[in-house]
Parts: structure tokens; C-alpha cells; sequence
């Protein structure tokens, strides 16, 4: 049973850790969450010290007493399984429980994430305490969901985990002579004849500096095996639950575009996505929306939850804003557009000492509601419990699709040249912005997924093509698809060995092109094109390229390739392939997309024309849609600033004012003002 | 009996190092120092391998040669103990004795400073050295100092310092329930079941960066162990002296506001406390300032001694400027300004290689007197020949006084939140040179100092507030003080918990405020608020605030806090107590201050009106007054490099000019000039 | 046998790594390559690991299928001895091969330049397949040369080098007395009983920074150790393969100012130099012009080969432009016009993966000739073969030398002062861009080197002045030379120890000068004087000095030292020595030399005076000149990325062109064009 079927209406809540207060606190925590409308509470994230204070000893009487109080006030929990920090006893007793870090120094007991994900102790430790867990509180059903350890993070590149990478790659290449082929370890003579001779990339092998490596393809390979290693601590953590709770809902939370680790292979563990949304004050709504259609996109359209994210500051940046009012409820909002079917903070009341302390909670130290944080939250909670159980469920209906890929992440920027200024999540915002603006609905999906039922596929920097994808992607153009490369596509395999014979690799038919050379341009110069009568920038990378059937939309205004294609389309079977062969400025992005999305006849989400879409990008507003049973839910968000006036293409009622809107008609929305239309059929 | 008691005249000298000169030089340095009109040498700063060149053997007699050579020439003698570097052969032999770094790498020999305050090796062998020397020098009328080891600065991580921090938080907290619950370890899981299960905190356990903690408790704790650490190493050595000579005086050389250090609870351990200048180049001379008035709060006013200065330039900085003509004697006089009763300089004699080969000497490398540096340092040896007893001994008769604590530093600084820019120092700064700019006398103290007899406290950044504290500036207020604070203060209580309820916690009621939420503002933007009809800027950090009976004195401008109180008074009992709640510029805190001195009656130096002292400040005069015996002593300091114009409202004799000022009348002061008024009655 | 005169060309190749690739390649490579005339290929350079596949297991079959391979096409080959990465199972089996870097951090096998040039098995093995490789292919007449390791970098920082640092300190000081007084070590207490007691100069010793240290004589000696320890392992390869072949010609790859390996004491020890060239795009082409007179002024003059240059990009820059067309070619002249008898490419294809998988390469990815890059090649290949024996072996006949030295490099930078901003390259690119704006050919020299036959030495920072030197250059001076030298000359011994007395210590005679005091300017500060009416900047550094003897040319204008002396020359003899006492700008250090250079008459590479010369820098033009039998080739290389009109006073055939010029007739060069004019005699 899928999460949005469990419940009836769009959870609100979070963290809460009782263990930190007294009783006489809770009272009044209890009484404050209900003024508030809090119907969830995450349990039990940092608990493992007090669960189990000595490796003979389990201690659940607090627990008890906590999951017993709020179960009385009638709210749901989100069960932790307190793994994301393990006890400083276990740290004493076995250090090997601790990290090697990058630079190769053993770590001591402190902070948290702190575990190394192959230390033998901590792997038994750990699934055993979830096991108990579920065994104790299995019965329990007012506990939704179940939520193991806490924001994986990190790497570590001790001895264990040295033997643990051996064994990996004994699966993945079978034989040494396989692996020396596939890691070309011909070069700089690095054949090995022994898996006991590899040993993990770091600052102290290959690394000369911490995201670059002299030796990509074992870098490559340790990224996945990190990321692999952390993933199975979650799924036996998670098949300990299930043994006991063969139902559970189980998930872990998420950070959005988290290089470290491979969500979309996660994904398939986890019953639900939910994820935690910390964007800096001032971050584009556009670069906040990708990371919600990335984690609505690892299961494949699916609703996911906003585990966590303030209610006003932060105490981790360098300065820490409060969220100006109605700024949290916005975010909110535009998370429910997005696909949550939750809305959840960190934290319930503020921590008293520590390094939290400093970051806001819907309790401040004050202890009272009279705060304005508070109020806003109470609002919030009033609103979504007014809305029941409209949207919970609802699916966005995106014809348009941008691949996004870790492995392709890391394999790029792990890279010595072509430029260290090229950022994979830079670019792929630069493609999203300009499909938001025009507020075509956009799925995130991985290069292994599905491409049918799409029209559009962006695929910027689509660097390394793993098997298979180039042949799905001419068939998906050959069917009458739209695609849309960058500069820099088709280069690799998934062991980052380059495809020879002439770049774009695997894609130059489907492209209809040759990229003879790039030019990598500092950050002080830039070339230009002319597309469409209009002047735009060059930079970063500039393919110099030759057709080899496409037709050239635009062309270098400088330099010796001056008069040398740089942007082109190519028709393959029924369908287009552009190819951009540079980074270019926000102003072509947009203008590109306009006419790719109208030449496909793209709707909006407000079923407006392009040209009127991103005319309302102009006035800060955000536009998604979400649908369930034939009903179309329409988010209209303002971002701007300032009290905005529009009209859309559809008629509906604004399901959190109550006011009807016309097809057509002009109404004003609120800074930081939300709408959520349900529309008239 | 005070240093000042035993000295008939400001001495005048510094660092000499014969150890590392053939006897051929010595003779031309007694025959220049002479003509320098230096009265007194530190000999044996870094000697200690030489004198204890093994384990079992100890070697005076190059010493003894030196000591009889000064002796000879009729000079003092302040006579350091050498253990601020550990022998080689003590470091192959016995490596425990070199420190474990922040980043938890064992040192080799090297350096200096480089010993591990709680190595038993290093501490029997520090102590035992210390005490041969006095037993050796006991009979020498002319030491007239012992400068125990040299800049006590670092830390160290090694095993041996976190079992000694183990017994020091058992010897603070009792038992470990009480370190779990004051330490409030249920945050992140951090409960500890024993005292071994405790590591030091570092960048492999605690810290995410070299100044800032994950665990501000520990950190803290930590902070205040190093330190007690090292004065323990200090005070092993001050009674292996005072057990020779009871009547000795004994220091080590601060180094004004250093971190590390918790030097207000040293000086209560140093029969006198001394310091090393170093500024940079164009540093606020009230910087300088401060730093002097530090160092005199910290034995409550007691006289300092000026125990090191370059004559010319420092050899450390990135761009090590000559002090320009005068700027030295300018330099030597603030000190005495500000309570100094020595001038002294590192170093006699410019070392022929090493690491300070570049740094100034009173004798250069040429080797004569024949130099610019030379005859300056000459000619104030003249100078202060000449002043004879005036001066030495004065008080600094100040009325105002601004709270500066270690504790308070540390805590605020090692947080992750609320601004990475927020720097303890910088704030203080602030506050005191806007009272500076106004001539008022400020005493610098502790907040475990008595208030009494002050009219004045100004304590920005009161962050920490410790047991009692409250309560006495609760009494001082009420019984007709004025207090000042900032935001952010009134926070937490000794372990960084936070005192709940609001803040500012246990000033609310004095302030007559609470402070509901703190915006943090990002180096490029700014709020403003209106004082007495002029706007001022506030950033950094903006407390949002209500208050609680208090009256205000200025509102934001902007943002959607813009009408909210910034600035505001109190008035309880018969005092008042400021609460301003921003960072603003110079302009308003010169402003402000003027104000709150008016009101208050506070008297500047000179006699004059604040306007009027802050008129003497557009022209770059500093003026401060020293007191003795009913006698006062105004000095005038001109920083601005150019001749000045001005008039005071006193009548005097320059001292060192000899020439008679009236009340009133207009005289010139020279670029870098010094006039040092005694003042008639 | 010299190398040049072993070859009939100037030979064309560089690095080919058959073993990367299947058989098919290999043809497919022989074709190419013999199309784009490419007659020499380098071998072998990263092939340890297949070579010795365990340690009793040699394999030469696959490196003698490519040297057969190669032969067949008539090519030459440059045979190297894979040294410069040893193979996993070596760094498992023996972790004593892995270096301990500057952290203290013992490393894991990885990247490359990884082995510790002090492990014994390491310096077995290594010597032994270098041996090995002789012993096989002694009777390989194609082999011109042998090519030890690649590229010598780093350092290593393990207990087997500090073990071979003491021996190496016991060589050179016999006693430790000796030592203590030369390295000063009475200076913060750092004396010495034992050679054990000393360890590596390192982050964890002795410096504060990687650059700085707290200990110069310490930090200078084992930079030397360092990079005699490399000098020990190229040296004991060479000579394992001279035991084989008597008359081999040997040398490994330099690159340029390459700061930690002294090549003015290594280049005794090749036969041949070689270098790499690798300028970032955009490098001012004198700075590449004084790398390749630096690497001909190693063996006195005696043509070095290009070892290695991209035929188009680098990857390991931070933004990777491509060489614009004809900049390879210009670039491969003027490494010709400055000496090179060779033009070779790093490398012959492009690797399929690894960290160089994005540098360019004589055959890219493409596989194909149909490349601007292929095709540039060729070019280039067709004309190196027309030139036939022309200019192979010639001669730069330099008047003028300017005096370079590691040690001096080395201690200045390591000091503490007296700016952090002081670098040693720069400084001699000051004073050697005037020199080649001129077009006067320069030899880079030691100072241990001849001075006779030269008109003009600049040495400029002179810091040290080792034995005999001070009296060389008396007697260059005194016997009518011309001598220049800069602030910050004359201040140490070979140990780093001040020469007493005062500044420029051992030069002061020779510059009539007596340098008091240097003050240290931050970036944002000038002072300026004027020289022949015009005014220039002074910064960085400002010597403040007395004359006895010399003349003033120019005095400070502002500052307490306005007035005092800044530019002097001083006769001596038949001689004059000229002191320029701070750092100005490149206008002054043209003027400056100009006038130098007239007064001596100095001769223009292409006999114009140094006014028509400097013009022609306008213009973008470099001029060099070599010589044979008589016979003068003069190099015209437009650097300026546009067509240039000019004239020049000697008439000649253009080599390249097959146009002949007369003397003063105008011409035009194109945009990165070249000129190699036969000069009618």
C-alpha cells in the first residue's frame, strides 16, 4: 500500500526528541503541537546511546513513555531507527566502527554519520537495533512510517572497507584481467595482479585534490561502492523492519541533488522517497524545484515526502536568514506541487545546547506560541487540515523529461580537464530553468528509465552513455521524440573509457554530427552566436564540430572557428535532435525551449501558450499542476517579492481562499502569496 | 613587593641573546647597549638545550659569563627560565614530549613552543630547570625578573592530554551523569557511559573546521583545560622559583587579546603581568589601545610591563613595513599611556640566521650605531633616563568599564550559527573605541570583577552569563550604574546551554526587553535604523525584539521588521541599562556613547567635554591620564602623521619637552608626537 | 658524442604508448604517423609494471614487438626506463617504495613520481630494469637516446630519507659542532648532540606553511638532499646503462624552472638536456623564452631537445584552450630558435582513459589524419624534414648571461620576511623580458659558471653569495664587464647565514653601497622615483641606502626616504656595477637596459641597434639568433596574433619560405608566423 493511500490528508509535523527534554516539557510540547495542527512526529533519529547504553543492554522505557504520550494526543509517527550515530562505548570498545577519512586519518568518536558503512560491529549493531525496534513497536499503528538512520552521508576509506571495494569489484569484473581492461590500466602502468593490490582512491593514492583524481575509472568505481555500501546498511536495516512488519512503510531521508550517493539506484529500496529541503535564503525557486522533481522522479512519478526543512533559519550556513513571512508556507506549497504529500520540519522545539541550537523550530527556546514562527506554523497546520485529503496522491502529468545521472556526475567532474569550472548540476539548472519558466511540467528520470509516453528528453551533458541508451534514445527520436544534447555528450562508457572514432561517440548519428575538438575558455573571455537575429554568449566549452546531416541554427561569431556550427537540429526518423555545443546565458536557454516546447506543441501547466508561460516567469510566478482522478490541481506560487497581478487559461476555485477564478480573468496574488486551483473540468 | 616598588625609573632594554654571539660581540653589545641607555636585559630564553645538554648533565657556565657581563655593566637583569623550547635529544629520546596536532598528527622536534603541557617528561624537566636556575641565580640582586618559558600558546591532542582531560572534567563535574546532563549529551546521541569513552575534540571528532564544533560543550571544556594545562606548567615553575627566592617576581609575556589563553585566570598566578606588542602596520591605534588596557584589567589596574616591541619591523607579516620615524617612541609612550612601567624591545641584537634573522633590532646586522633604528632607540633611552620615577606606578583612574571574558569568546566563536562573520573581538572593539575616540579612561575587567566604583559598564556580546553575574549588574544598575549590551547576549550559562524562556535569558529583566528572533544578514545587505534624527546602518545580526518596559530609542527601517525597536533604555532602580540590538557603524557607536558619557558625567582625560575630546580625536590625538600620589599625568598621543593644532583644559608641564601649557591654549604636537603633561593642580 | 651530432635532422616524435593499445592500432598509428614525418617516438615511459610483471619475473616480449614495429618504419626511438611509476604488487609487497609526503602522511600506491627515492628496494629495482632494458636493446642502432624515469618531482618525507638526510648532513659537515655552528642551531634552542636527533624539515617539524620555514639552513639542506637523492637514482640508472652501452646517450625529462630539483647540478650527470615545455595559454613568450635559455645555459650552451609539448591542449589546467592555429608551429620554432635540436610531442595518440584522457595528441580519439591538429603536424613534420641538417647543432652567441641559482631560489623563499609576496621568478623575468624586448641573446647561468667572455651579468637578487663568488665578480667587473644587481643581494652564506657588517655584505665593495634598512610595501602602497626625467614605481621592496663610492642615478620620491638613493651604478675598475635597489615596472627595466646595453655596445641578434630592436618588441616580434660555422640563422617569431610589417639590418634567406630579404627591405610576418632567415654573410 502505497504511502498517499495510508492517509487523509497531507501529514504535518517532524522531528521531536523528547529524550532531550523533561516531562514537564513534553506537557506543554503536546499542548503546543496541537494548537498547531501537528499530526506527525518523527521519533527516535539520535537515540542509539540511550536505546542501548552497553553492547549487552537494550533500554526502551523512555521510548515507551514517548511513543505512548503522543500516540494519546492522537498524532502519527515516523519511527527512527537512531543508526545515524552510533554510541561513543562502541567507538571505545571497537574503533573499527569509526571512519578513515579522505586524507586517510582514522577518525575518533564525534559528531554524527559517523559509522564506517563495512565495519562488521557496526553492521550487526546496527540491523539489530531495527529489528528490535520493529519487534517492539510492531504493533503500533499509528507509526506510518518507518525511517531508517538519518541523512546518509559521507565516504570512508578505512582497511574494512579497502577489503569490502576487493570484493565489489571481484563481482563486478569477475577476473583482474577484466578489471585491468575495463580500468585501461595500462596507463601509467597500473596493471594489477592482485586484488589485494588495489586500494581505495584518496588524497594519499590518486586524488590531487578532493573531487579530482588521477585515476578516474577507480574513482568511479569507489563512488559506487560507497554509495552501494551505505545502501546495503539501509537494506538490512530495512529487512530487519520488514521481518517483523511485513507492511511497513519504510524510507530513509534524502538531501535532493546528494552527489555522494546514488538515489536513483536507492530509490528501488525504498518504499517512499522523502527528503529534506534546505535551500540557502535567496536560492532560485527553480534550483528548489529540481531537487523536488528529482526525488519525485527516483520512483518513477510517485508522491514523496518533505521529511525536513525549517521553519525559519538555518544555523549551518554562513548567514543564517530567517525565512521572511509567509516564505516558509510558500516553500511548503511549492513542495506540495511538486509531488510531497507531507509537510515536515526539523525540528518541533529547539534544541538547548549543541550544535542545533541555533536552528529554528516551530517551539522556540522562548517555550511559547506567541512567536511569529509559531503563529505561521499554526496557520499552516490550520490550512492543510481545511484541505483534507485534496492532491494527497495526485501525479504530476509531465510530457517532458531531463535525464539526470550520478554516475555521469561523478565520472565528469572526478575528471582532470577539459575545464575545472564545469559543474554537472549547473548546467542540467540551466536546461530545467528554462522548461520552468515556461512551466512545462518536467520529469527528472535516469538514463536506465523508461523514455515512452515523453515528447521532449533534455540530456545535457549526457558525457557518459551506459548500454543500451543511445539505441533507446534513436528509438524514442525515431518515433517522433524531440532530444536535446549539450557539448560534452556521448564521450564515455560506464568504466569512463572514451568511445573512439569521433565524439559525440554513441550519439553522433542520432545528433548528425562530429565534434572534432572543444575549446575550454577562461572565465574572463566568452565567444557568441547568432540565433534566431539575436546575439548570445558562448563560454566554458565550445565544440568545434562539423554536420554530418544536421542543419546549423547557429553559428561561432569569433575566434579561428568563427563561422563553424554551434547549435543544430537533426531530423532522425520522425522525431529532432538539437545539439547545444557550449554553454551559453539564461536568456538563450529560454528562448531555445520556447521554440522546441512550441514546435511540439508542449501544454503548460495552465494549459497557457509558452509566450504567455513565461510571461508570468517574469513576475515571479511558479506554475505546476498536479492531477489525480481526472481532477487538475493548479500551484500558482509567487516568488517575487512583491503582490503580483495575472490571469491564466483555466477557471477554478482556490481551494486555500475559497475564491472562484474565470478563465482569463485578472486577480492578484500576495507576496509570498500561494493559489491552489482546483479546476473547473 | 610590586615591580613598580622595586624600580626607580621606566626600565628600558629587552631580549639579548649571547648564547648565540662570540665573546668579541658581546663586548661591542655592552658597549652600544650602554650608549642606548638600556637599563635592563632578558637573558635565557631559549636556552635549554644548551644548559641541559643530556638528561643527566647540567652546563651554566656560559650563562654564568653572560649574567656577569650584564651584571658588570650595571644593568637588570629579567632572567627567563628557557623551557619555551624543548631540547632535541629530549624530543628523540622521549617523544611524548611533542605535541599531537589538530588534525591528530604526532609532531617531530622542530619549532618552538612545541611541548606537550601534559607530558610527565616535559613537566619534570621544565619544573627542574626552572628551579636550578634559581637556586643557581638566588643571590643576584640584579634579576630583578623571572620571565617564566616564553608566549605560551597552542594546544595540544596527544593520549597524554586527553587522560589529564578526563580527570579535569571528573574534578568538574563529579560524576559522569552530571558531565552527560551539563553537557546535555542526548543531543546526537552522545551519552557517555565512562570517562574514557571521552576524546579530545578535533578536526577528526568534533570540528568541522578548525574554529567551529559540532559540540560546543566539549570544545569549550576543552578550551579551559589547555589553558589551565599551561598555567599549571607555568605555576610548576613559578614555585620552583618562588621556593629559591620567596620574594621573587615572576611572569611570562602575554601576548594581548590571544585566544587560547584565558590569561584573566593566569594573572592572578603572575606577581605581575607583561606583554608583547606587535601590531601590524597602520593597525587602529586603538586596537593598541585596548590591548594595553587589557592587559592592565587583568590584575585590576596593577601597572604592566611592555616586556617585548620591535624598534623597526617584524619579520612575520606578509608585508613587514618599517616602523616609520618616531612611530617607535610613539608606540614605547602609548604603553606607558595606558600603564605600561617598562619599554622593552625583542631584540638587542639582530640574529644571523634562524627564523627571525629579518625581524629589527635595536643593533642591526652592520653591527654599529651608526643607524636610523639605533639613534631613535637611543635617544628615548635618553628620554626616559631623564623622566626618572615620574609615571612609574600611576593608575589609570577609570570610571568606565568594558567586560571582556575568555569563556565568552570561545563559546561564541566555536558555534555553527548564527553568522560565520560574527567575531567577539571585533564587537568589542567597537564599544571601546567610540570611548576611546572620547578620551574616558576604560578599564577593562572580567565579569567575575567587581563593579563596584564604576559608573560605567559597557558589556556588547554578553553571550555567556555566568552564576551571580546577573544579579550583580542587576545591583550595580539599580544602584545608579549604567550598563550597556548587545544583541546576542544574555544566551547561555557556562556549558553553552542556553538559559530558556527568551531572550536575552537572565538580562531580560534588566534590559526590559525580550528578543523573540535574530536575523542574520549577508555582508551585502543592510538594514538602517533612525538615531536622533540620523540613520545608521545595522547588519550582521538583527534581533527582533519587544519590549518589556524599556523605552526605545531607535526602530528599524526596512524589512518586514521595519518599525521594531533596535535600540533601547531601561530604567531600573536608580540606574539605566542599553540594549543596543544590532551591529552599526562607527558613526553610532561614537554617537551613542557621547550620549550615554553626558548623561552620565563621565570625565574625559583631560577634563575636557566629550564634544570637545571627540573634536581632539578628528585630529588623530590620543589622550590618556595615568594618576599617582595625586599627581596626574596627561599624555598626548598624536597617531594622525601630521603636526596637529589643540588645547586642552588643563595647565601642565610637558615632561619630556619641558615646555609649560596653559588651560586653554593652543599648542602644536608634532606628527607622531608625544607630550606627556604633568598636570598642574 | 654530442646529440647533435648523431642526427642528420632535427628530429620529430615524442611519446608513443603502443602497450595502451591492440595491434590493429598499432598499424593503423605507423601509417599516420610516417604520413605526418614523425621519425623519432619515445618508449616505454610508464611500463614498469608489464615489464615486471612480479618480482623474479621479467617480460620484454610486448616492448620488443613495438621496438621492431618502429624500427621497420625507419624511426628512431628514445628508449626510457619506465622508472617513474613503480608497480602495484612493489608498493603491497614493500610499502617502503611509497613516499611520506609533506604532511607526514605515509601514501598508498598511486598516480605516479610515487616512489621514495631512498628505499633501497626501490633504488635495487629500479637500477636493475634500467640494466635490464640496456643489456637487451645495446644492439638497437635506432635508439638515439635513453630517457631515465620521467619528469624527477617532489619529495618524500619517510624515515629511510631522514636516515639518508643524516648521512648525507655527516658528508657534509663531518662534525655535528660543525653543523650546530653552521646551521646557527644555538637560535631557539635547536642545538644538536646526535645526527639522530634531526628529522625532515616538514609541516610537522619545522615549517609553517609548505613554502615557509621556521628553520632555513634546515629547509635549504634538504631540498638539497631531496634532489641529490633523485640525482642518486637517475645517476645509478645511467649508469646501469652506460655499463652496457659505453657510448649511450642519456638524459631525462627537465621542466624548466622547476623549483625542487637543482638541474644546474643534475645536467653534469646527462649528456643531453631535454625538457618539457607546457606554457598556459596566454604565458608572456619571454617567460618560455627564458625556460629555454635556462635549459641551454645547464650544459653551457649546448643544444637541448624539446622533449615533450601538446600539439594542442593540456588537461590538467584549469581552463584547457587549444593552441589557435599556427601556435604550435611558432612555438616549436622558438623552442629551435633558443637551442632545441628536437621538436617532440607529449604524445603520438591520445589515451582511450586515465587522467589524460582529455590532452591532445598528434592522433586524437577521432583515429583519423582529417584533424586541424593531425594536419598542423604534418605540416610542420614536411618542413622539419626540408630543413634537413640546418641549424641542428648551433650556437646562441650570448654576450650577455644572467645568473640563476636554486639554492638562492630555495633559501629566499623558505624565509620568514621579509614580504610574503617576494618571488624569485619573477624577479629574474623582470630583468630577462628587458634583455629579450632588446633582442639581446642572454645565456642563464650559475654562479658557479665562467664569467668570461661575457660583457654583461645581471643578478638580479643575489641573495646568496656562495665562495669566491663576490671575488669572481670583482674580477668580471674589474676587467671592464658590466654587472647588475637588485635589492635583497649580498645577505647570506651558502647556510642561509647573514654576512655581518651590513648589506650587500660581500657585494658592498663591488656596488659602492651600504644598503641600512629595506622597507616591505603591501600591494596597495608605491613610492616612485625619477630616472632620466621620467618617474617610475618602486614597490615590494625599498632598500634604503647609504653610498661610498657609487653614483646616484635615481632617488625615492616620497616617504621619510624621499631623497635617499634607490638606482646607483659604481665604477670599478675598468668596470661598472649597477645596483637597482627595489622592484619597478617593465618600462623602467627597458629603459634601464637599453641604456646598459648601449654603453656596452652590446649587438642585437640581428645587429640592429637596441632602439630598433625594442621596437620590433612593439610589435610583437622575438628575435633570436644561432650560429654555426660561420653560418648565422635568424629567428623571427611573431608572437603578436596579427600580421607585422618590419625590416631588419642583415639580409638572408627565409628557410622556411624559400624568400629572400634584404637588409632594411620591409616584409611582412604573418599572425603566429615564423622566420628562420639564413643571414647572408
Amino acid at each position: 500500500m502505497a504511502f498517499s493511500d495510508k492517509v487523509s490528508k497531507i501529514l504535518y509535523g517532524g522531528d521531536y526528541n523528547p529524550e532531550q527534554w523533561t516531562p514537564d516539557i513534553w506537557e506543554q510540547d503536546m499542548e503546543l503541537l496541537k494548537q498547531a495542527g501537528i499530526d506527525v512526529v518523527t521519533l527516535n533519529v539520535f537515540n542509539w546511546a540511550s536505546l542501548q547504553p552497553s553492547e549487552e543492554t537494550y533500554d526502551f522505557a523512555e521510548l515507551d513513555a514517548a511513543v505512548k504520550r503522543v500516540t494519546e494526543q492522537g498524532m502519527a509517527i515516523c519511527m527512527a531507527t537512531s543508526t545515524g550515530a552510533h554510541p561513543a562505548w562502541m567507538a571505545k570498545r571497537y574503533p573499527e566502527v569509526l571512519r578513515t577519512d579522505f586524507e586517510g586519518r582514522r577518525r575518533k568518536f564525534g559528531g554524527r554519520h559517523n559509522s564506517c558503512p563495512n565495519s562488521p560491529v557496526f553492521k550487526q549493531y546496527a540491523k539489530r537495533l531495527a529489528g528490535k525496534l520493529a519487534e517492539r513497536y510492531r504493533e503500533q499503528k499509528n507509526i506510518v512510517l518507518w525511517h531508517v538512520s538519518n541523512e546518509y552521508e559521507g565516504a570512508c576509506y578505512c582497511e574494512n572497507c579497502e577489503k569490502a571495494f576487493r570484493v565489489w569489484l571481484k563481482q563486478r569484473y569477475g577476473t583482474i584481467e577484466n578489471l585491468n581492461r575495463l580500468w585501461n590500466t595500462r596507463f601509467w602502468g597500473h596493471t594489477f595482479y592482485d586484488w589485494d593490490e588495489i586500494v581505495a582512491p584518496s588524497m594519499v593514492s590518486e586524488h590531487f585534490e578532493e573531487a579530482r583524481s588521477m585515476y578516474q575509472a577507480i574513482t568511479l568505481d569507489y563512488k559506487r561502492f560507497n554509495s552501494d555500501s551505505m545502501l546495503a546498511n539501509y537494506r538490512a536495516e530495512a529487512e530487519a523492519i520488514r521481518a517483523q512488519i511485513p507492511d511497513a512503510c519504510i524510507t530513509t531521508n534524502f538531501m535532493g541533488a546528494y552527489k555522494p550517493l546514488d538515489y536513483k539506484k536507492w530509490a528501488a529500496s525504498l518504499d517512499v522517497v522523502s527528503w529534506d529541503n534546505y535551500p540557502a535564503e535567496g536560492a532560485d525557486p527553480a534550483a528548489i524545484a529540481m531537487n523536488h522533481d528529482l526525488m519525485r522522479g527516483l520512483k518513477h512519478g510517485q508522491p514523496f515526502l518533505l521529511m525536513e526543512q525549517t521553519p525559519s533559519t538555518c544555523n549551518w550556513l554562513n548567514d543564517n536568514r530567517l525565512k521572511r513571512p509567509g516564505v516558509m508556507r510558500l516553500l511548503s506549497y511549492q513542495a506540495v506541487a511538486h509531488g510531497a504529500d507531507t509537510v515536515m520540519f526539523f525540528q518541533m522545539r529547539r534544541s538547548r545546547a549543541g550544535c542545533e541550537k541555533f536552528h529554528g523550530a516551530v517551539i522556540d527556546h522562548a517555550g511559547h506560541g506567541n512567536t511569529r514562527v509559531f503563529k505561521e506554523c499554526q496557520a499552516l497546520g490550520m490550512e492543510l487540515k481545511a484541505l483534507g485529503k485534496e492532491v494527497v496522491g495526485a501525479r504530476v502529468p509531465a510530457k517532458a523529461a531531463l535525464i539526470f545521472d550520478w554516475d555521469t556526475w561523478w565520472a565528469l567532474e572526478c575528471s582532470a580537464g577539459p575545464s575545472v569550472r564545469l559543474e554537472y548540476l549547473e548546467e542540467l539548472q540551466n536546461y530545467y530553468r528554462a522548461l520552468s519558466k515556461l512551466h512545462i511540467p518536467v520529469d527528472i528520470i535516469g538514463m536506465e528509465d523508461g523514455f515512452c509516453g515523453y515528447e521532449l528528453i533534455a540530456a545535457p551533458l549526457l558525457y557518459m552513455v551506459k548500454d543500451g541508451v543511445s539505441e533507446r534514445l534513436e528509438e524514442f527520436v525515431r518515433a517522433g521524440g524531440t532530444a536535446v544534447f549539450s557539448y560534452l555528450s556521448g564521450y564515455v562508457d560506464e568504466n569512463d573509457r572514451i568511445t573512439l572514432g569521433g565524439y559525440p561517440g554513441k550519439l553522433r548519428e542520432l545528433t548528425g554530427i562530429w565534434v572534432e575538438e572543444t575549446d575550454s575558455l577562461p572565465e574572463t573571455e566568452q565567444n557568441s552566436f547568432c540565433y534566431e537575429g539575436k546575439t548570445y554568449s558562448a563560454g566554458l566549452l565550445c565544440d568545434i564540430m562539423h554536420t554530418e546531416g544536421a542543419e546549423v541554427l547557429a553559428r561561432y561569431q569569433e575566434d579561428f572557428y568563427a563561422g563553424t556550427p554551434v547549435i543544430t537540429r537533426n531530423r532522425y526518423g520522425d522525431g529532432l535532435s538539437y545539439y547545444v555545443g557550449t554553454r551559453s546565458g539564461e536568456d538563450f536557454y529560454l528562448r531555445f525551449f520556447t521554440n522546441v516546447c512550441k514546435e511540439k506543441g508542449l501544454r503548460t501547466a495552465s494549459h497557457d501558450t509558452v509566450e504567455t508561460a513565461a510571461a508570468l516567469s517574469e513576475k515571479g510566478i511558479e506554475m505546476t499542476v498536479r492531477k489525480k482522478d481526472g481532477v487538475e490541481y493548479l500551484f500558482l506560487l509567487n516568488h517575487s517579492g512583491k503582490k503580483q497581478e495575472l490571469a491564466v487559461s483555466v477557471g477554478g476555485k482556490d481551494l486555500l481562499s475559497g475564491r472562484e477564478i474565470c478563465r482569463g480573468e485578472m486577480f492578484a496574488v500576495d507576496a509570498a502569496g500561494v493559489m491552489l486551483v482546483k479546476v473547473f473540468v
